[in-house]
């Protein structure tokens, strides 16, 4: 596999919250790899509210371990 | 991307329940990215008990990131 | 915004659980601001089982942040 | 309010898990505060595995509070 | 109530995940207490991807406990 | 049972993550035995996107665990 992810150090924040929507999504792709797939699936969620929100809430749980990797940036 | 989130830290235990809730909020923005469609799926969710609680859940997961990065205003 | 959270410190562990249903609650109220519709909406999910369980799991989360916050009233 | 949480300590992990449970049980009926109707409601979803599941999830959350406020009894 | 979780201590990270599953059946079994009924709702939800993954969940939420007080067998 | 999970230590963040998506995977595979029907239940919810949610949900919180027990690679 290719390398996708050499660090949870983030410089600020914000690029660690980027970083916890890419492991968001990897959750999703290595589950789903057919690319064109998982474009049709996100063209019907993200036009459902609750889909969203747990996409959201995956976000929120990765974001966690991004943000206590870098010492929440203190 | 513009800078949204310059830190975790707050001065108080209330404007880092505000800073979960931008929080919640951004991962559904950088998903669906239309503020148009964001409108309107509000307004159908705002109207479901389980669609709130479950953006509630959202806040309260981003809520503990926010209150450890603040050492919990002690 | 009106002040309601000035600190995450209780007295007890109960005040403690108390504090975490109020910001579930918060979380909620803070994307359905009207009173009326949350009320309306409460005597629905007030029979659902799970939704309660689902309104029973933020408070969870949450009481996990307010008890960290107290160092678990030791 | 009666007293019904002096504390997060417990003598066994064991206790500790009857706890998580009693936490669980709370947040249902604080938002459901009559026992006939929660008793109808567990009826129903004794019944559904989903639900099951779910509740077992939140005893799951405060567990970790409680094993967290014991030192994992270390 | 028979001893069912005389500790948390388990040897290696692999029995500490089969005390992850324990403690996630027991919350079933607590709430459901026919071993009939639980037996009967098996045999549905392990046919459903979603309810499989959701019992999932419930394991890994214990498992983070088990870890934790496991220090991780570090 | 095989050994199947001898340490919870993994050399890179990624080989971590990898290690959450198998923590995650056996938490299915020890409800549901039967591999047959687990590729069934696959074809299916590859195709949904709540359950690819669902499942990216449960690779997270694993991922806590993991990166926790590397001290976050640093």
């Amino acid at each position: 596999m290719e390398e996708w992810l050499p660090s949870l150090k983030t410089d600020t924040p914000q690029e660690g919250y980027e970083l916890a929507i890419k492991l968001a999504r990897k959750g999703v792709a290595l589950t789903q790899p057919d690319a064109e797939v998982r474009k049709k699936l996100r063209s019907i969620y993200a036009e459902n509210a609750d889909s969203l929100t747990l996409a959201s809430q995956v976000i929120a749980i990765h974001y966690q371990t991004v943000a206590a990797a870098n010492d929440y940036w203190k």
